[in-house]
């Protein structure tokens, strides 16, 4: 492999993905390498047209009369991801909460679904708001949690997993990509594994979803939730999004039950009787100012097309992987991800004992990087707006703050935010 | 009583808050004569400006670093509540989810705090979304609900109330002003009288929340939550805010385990481990953009100041009801509010049996009131934007509608959004 800075440039040259990073406020111009796109995307350029129509004509002079085209919003952006993003039908997926909250709901939803079942199943190393949800609720119902150990690295085995799985399980919670390490879980054989002994999953889509394909229909998925702010660019706290695969739809009911999945809502009757379709799940009135970046961003995931953009964010991690192994091995850098392309999300992580001040001492060179605990800087590829000459740039800074130690100056605090 | 159209500019001209209807779109410049702020609240004019804002710098360019000041957005905007708006202490209050998502949560985490307790009790006309809420937590629980009914127009009886507490009663779940006729509830004697049998009510001030005072700590109240996109003008579905009273809040746990509740969050801890304060009952990552929003629309209320907005409120509904009493009882219309201002809230609710096609027929003359099934037309007086002018107005053409029998050629059919 050429990994001189030249072979980026050609990389970029041929990107068929290139001319959308023009449509990204800042990407290119504001000096930045950005590979935090992960934790929170950059902002489409249309979005600020897009919110203050909705702010200044929807709500301002629409006002309450707005309500009739809001009423749809939450199913049509959800449709938009469904089909554009995440390979399911329409009438599958729903924008509204946040990534926790729909998880608790499909969670108990699932749970509630199988009853005499006293496991949860969820992986020791997943993002911590996924496990605090199933202790919650195993808490709350009396059930046990099987926290199933996955390497830091390489993500879940399969096998690991399987050992955990029998008739006590009623719902398995997993992530798609590994928050830390990119990993890719078999969402397909997971799923099946489950069924087999009767459980259900709940995906967690959030590191995938405008990542990789997830091809819900095609890998048989019953229920997933995700969050929009990471590469499907909807802004800080965006809303989340829940899939319910059309079939189980009428036989789940979620705990919270809200005006807004009632039946002739504004009869405003006397006892909760939710719709059949995916707005059963919905809960209260939902967040219309917010969903307009929702469908801005997932709008341009749809236009590119998520096995393009896949593709792209297996060679950027590879580029990556080539350089640390080739530039920052003998400085005590080493790979904490799949080295396998295929078995990656759009993130490559690495580790080295001085990573916080590792990414301190990046940011001050503008690469802005994520740091994992204890000992990763974790890079986000968005293939949306990351050019491999970003890669190879924000690489070559890391080689130059490793080779002068650069990065010894800097306090080893670990309290910080994001 | 002066009905004059002449006494109604002499209010105006005298009218301390006169100056705040200028800080809102549209109002004076639309056309509208908008009496519906009670669903949607009009749109700040600073709004458009702290959303690009937030949009372009903080989110745009300062990408994910702008989690520096977002990380403490959810609780500086809800001690804006607390003390500009709610009469309760700086971290009692937080600004998150909607307001379907925060009752449950408080309910649940209530209905935890006195167990052994197998009844929740709620008022029978409540909003709807209280009320399932209320019956779904009930069947999760294999507790019973108690609906304790109200007159339509005159709200709760406390005696009747009273009728329903004892021993059984973990949880008490009321609106501080009633969503159909504006009553008021006595929120300090029925928290006293539920406190008696050891219950804890969770009010909701959806309709209350920057129209009336609600003294949460001067009433002893130990739990609400409510809406902001009323009288807080928040826009729509803008994020929600719970309170907690701060003695009660190391007491409870709320049953969604989100990592924005979690201590020493970024340490990505095992096992969920509460912060001690107000932030315990976060859950996931806060809407940043829409609580941009909030903290505009909550500033001007508590710019105006709540006694004044409730006592311009009282007026307001005044010239409501005495114009009903004087121009509209006569064609069939009847008041469906307490006659008593001081049992109020900044709505007024006149009832007909024709009430649908009335509200259209107001609609296409400029006037825009809301619908309540079965017969009611519900006119909200937001008193930072409505004018006594605008009430009389609005009232002129609702008499001239019914003289005339225009409303007669209208559908009368229900099925309509809002």
């Amino acid at each position: 492999m050429d990994l001189s800075r030249a072979a980026a440039e050609a990389c970029d040259a041929t990107d068929p993905l290139a001319g959308f990073r023009g449509r990204f406020a800042g990407a290119g111009t504001d000096g930045l390498l950005y590979l935090d796109g992960n934790s929170l995307g950059r902002m489409p350029a249309a979005t600020p047209a897009a919110l203050a129509r909705a702010v200044e004509e929807e709500w301002g002079r629409g006002l309450v009369g707005s309500w009739r085209e809001w009423i749809g919003q939450a199913g049509r952006v959800g449709d938009l991801l469904a089909t554009g993003v995440l390979g399911a039908r329409p009438g599958e997926v729903l924008v509204c909460d946040s990534t926790t909250v729909d998880l608790y709901k499909l969670l108990v939803a699932a749970a509630d679904a199988r009853p005499g079942r006293d496991v949860l199943v969820c992986c020791a190393d997943d993002f911590p708001t996924d496990r605090y949800v199933v202790a919650g609720v195993a808490q709350a119902r009396g059930m046990t949690v099987r926290e199933v150990p996955a390497d830091l690295d390489e993500g879940l085995d399969p096998a690991v997993l399987a050992g955990a799985l029998d008739e006590r399980v009623a719902v398995v919670v997993l992530s798609a990509v590994a928050y830390r390490s990119g990993a890719l879980a078999d969402v397909a054989a997971t799923t099946r594994a489950a069924r087999e002994v009767g459980a259900l999953v709940v995906w967690d889509l959030s590191h995938a979803a405008g990542a990789v394909p997830v091809d819900l229909a095609a890998n048989g998925v019953d229920l997933a939730v995700g969050c929009t702010y990471k590469y499907l660019n909807g802004g800080p706290g965006a809303p989340a999004f829940l899939y319910v695969r059309r079939e189980l739809q009428e036989q789940l009911r979620q705990p919270i039950w809200g005006w807004f999945g009632q039946r002739d809502q504004f009869a405003m009757g006397r006892a909760y009787d939710p719709v059949p379709g995916i707005e059963r799940f919905a809960v209260g009135t939902p967040p219309v100012l917010a969903t307009v970046a929702v469908e801005v961003g997932a709008g341009l995931v749809a236009e590119a097309g998520v096995d393009r953009l896949a593709a792209k964010g297996r060679a950027l991690g590879g580029l990556v992987v080539a350089l640390a192994d080739a530039w920052l091995a003998p400085h005590g850098v080493a790979l904490a991800s799949p080295r396998d392309p295929a078995r990656r999300g759009s993130h490559v992580t690495l580790t080295h004992p001085r990573a916080w001040q590792l990414t301190q001492a990046l940011v001050d060179r503008g690469v802005v990087p994520d740091f994992r605990t204890p000992d990763r800087v974790r890079l986000g590829l968005p293939p949306l707006y990351t050019r491999f000459t970003d890669v190879w740039d924000a690489m070559d800074r890391l080689r130059e703050v490793l080779a002068t130690g650069a990065h010894e100056g800097y306090p080893d605090v670990r309290a910080r935010v994001t």
